[in-house]
């Protein structure tokens, strides 16, 4: 395999540039000035930054409306007429999620997400549709991106009999992680509904993924339901809680109890870091060990209009919600959206040290607080050593 | 003076393209077919939508450190330090606010921001420097934007004698409005500091914009503070306070009185949306019928080194912030960094419709709401009549 020398970037913290040699797909030396192999390909870096590629630990790409017409978003702010409409809207219109995922991943890619963990709707009407269109385009894009799967029960589980069977399916195509939706605000049986998901986790002996956006107290006690069925069931370090808004709702002592037994557990935490709704309190959580990632979630659906895909856009969105202004703040939010996803997704070689797999991007910025504060457009992308895409454009 | 040609640009919610004629820096006309007169200029709007010139309502253009050298921001969250460390940082480093104002208005004016108001520090220590430098921009870039100054105490007024002679001395320079700061978190006696600026503001026959910060009750203590003395002293319509995050926490019943007093005396809101505060109720405050614009803020300083300049990613974090996700909702954002600011600032002829000022942009997207929740980078933007900026350029 080619070899190729990226020359003059800087790595994270620090002023001078240097050079990056890459064999075999694998950050092989970086050093001050590397002599290039024969053959290898050289690539100027100019000084930009270098950065590990970035890790999206929350996505739907499956229900992305990602270049299509333009979609006049009328729904109300319920959660369950937001999911109604959404069934409505596929039931009415032609939408192929094998396209629609290939499109919104090319557009994340080309801005450098190289890993990215995306929730699959499971349903009884479209049943496994979504699941083998995104899976197919998991195959295909398997050299360019990182991919684990989430079959998701959007529509619920308990009050559409036939999902379980359809989730279990799910699993057994090829899907990485169980998940779930609101126990008891959703779903209106929390015991249930968890005892439904872990027992499949169990089953196919895979990790959980649960989307928990019950306000408070409710939430609470639903965190609490997670942490003791991760236990009872040996789930130590396979689950994940997704938003976990309440985990920035309740009094600092509730949060410590509550952050001890996912300490104790090893869960981790995906978020959003959303402007309008309480957020999990981010250096509490990792002063406890916790593992957190920062994820995109819906990407121009019917859901919202909103994002672009890019995981630097969503760093300055957690900064900016979590009133980060110093840089060593900031670095927080590239932390969760690089080493922070590779930790819950239990990345083995992920990095730029030597050894480790050569997925990076270039950017150009004067530090990484500038780069996350205002995010450049152009990106140089990097997969497994090879170019993958360029000034916003793919390569593939 | 030139006649100019826009073809094919679409209006706000409208699906077919129109041209718009510009005579003598008016729209003379809109419609479906425009014959261009003899020698007009002609410029093909690939059917992008036309916004009116964007509105940046609250801004503090003296004291951006755009194309500055990094700073590393170590400063803490408390608002004295802050300021503190921002004088600080004037005793220690060269800043020159002519130069930085400019800079950082080429940047918002080739993002399509064609009206500004911005606030300009007054101590005892930089003096008049940044007046001087903010009014000397003001006068370079008088054909390309459209500036408001206000004269802001931003170290206090009580605590720094020779404060306020300054502020008179900035009024009779040139400013337009008097600033003030929270009378009572900050400069510690509301009265003594709503009386001074007023009195200033009564003496010179200048409106009044505050900055207040202040929380909850304490916060409302200082809007009915406001209110009385806009009425008392014969000021209605001549005031705004910015920021406001008191209005969003009060309770729902205290929101009503308080806005029902702010809506008496035409009492203006300015906003920033920011992620991280609580924000005043938009649809309560338009629904009283009170002007409510919003603004960019400080842009890359000692503060922050958030922001470019954009008002159109103003609007979408609005929309995140009020989780506007409709269309007919997200265009409240487009509203506030549009007519809005114009209601705020009382412009006359601004908007889209023959006799109006020829301020405008044009920018690539499928909806109002897409290029908020998206904003492109490149817009083509007119200040009356001339083409100033494109592709992100400023032709001046």
């Amino acid at each position: 395999m080619q070899s190729t020398l990226i020359r003059n970037v800087r790595l994270s913290g620090q002023a001078t540039s240097q050079d990056i040699l890459i064999e075999q797909g694998h950050i092989r030396q970086i050093s001050d000035r590397v002599s290039p192999p024969d053959h290898a390909v050289i690539i100027e870096g100019n000084h930009r930054l270098a950065l590990p590629g970035l890790i999206d630990g929350h996505a739907h790409v499956d229900k992305s409306l990602w270049g299509m017409e333009w979609y006049v978003n009328e729904v109300s702010r319920e959660l369950p007429e937001i999911i109604n409409n959404e069934r409505e809207f596929r039931r009415t219109r032609e939408f192929d999620s094998q396209r629609q995922s290939e499109r919104i991943l090319r557009q994340a890619i080309s801005l450098g997400t190289t890993h990215i963990r995306t929730h699959i709707d499971v349903d009884t009407e479209i049943r496994l549709r979504h699941v083998e269109g995104v899976l197919a385009t998991r195959e295909k894009l398997a050299e360019q991106i990182y991919m684990e799967t989430v079959c998701f029960p959007q529509s619920g589980l308990l009050g559409r009999p036939g999902t379980l069977q359809l989730m279990d399916d799910a699993l057994s195509l090829g899907c990485d992680y169980v998940g779930g939706i609101d126990p008891s605000s959703f779903e209106r049986d929390p015991v249930a509904h968890l005892n439904a998901i872990f027992d499949l986790a169990v089953k196919h002996n895979k990790g959980v993924d649960i989307h928990l956006h019950e306000p408070g107290e409710l939430g609470a006690f639903s965190v609490e339901l997670i942490t003791e069925r991760t236990r009872s069931l040996g789930m130590k370090g396979r689950v994940t809680i997704s938003h976990a808004f309440c985990l920035g709702e309740v009094d600092p002592a509730r949060q410590d109890t509550l952050i001890q037994g996912l300490a104790d557990m090893n869960i981790a935490i995906a978020t959003t870091a959303p402007s309008n709704r309480p957020v999990p309190p981010y250096e509490k959580l990792r002063a406890a060990g916790i593992r957190v990632t920062a994820g995109n979630d819906g990407i121009r659906d019917t859901w919202s209009p909103y994002g672009n895909g890019d995981m630097l856009q969503r760093a300055m969105l957690m900064g900016l919600r979590y009133r980060w202004r110093q840089d060593r703040e900031i670095a927080q939010a590239l932390h969760a959206v690089t080493q922070g996803g590779a930790d819950v997704m239990e990345l083995k070689n992920y990095g730029l040290s030597p050894g480790c797999q050569a997925d990076l991007v270039l950017v150009a910025g004067q530090a990484v607080a500038d780069i996350i504060a205002n995010p450049p457009q152009e990106r140089t992308v990097f997969k497994a050593g090879k170019l993958i895409a360029d000034r916003g454009e793919c390569l593939f």
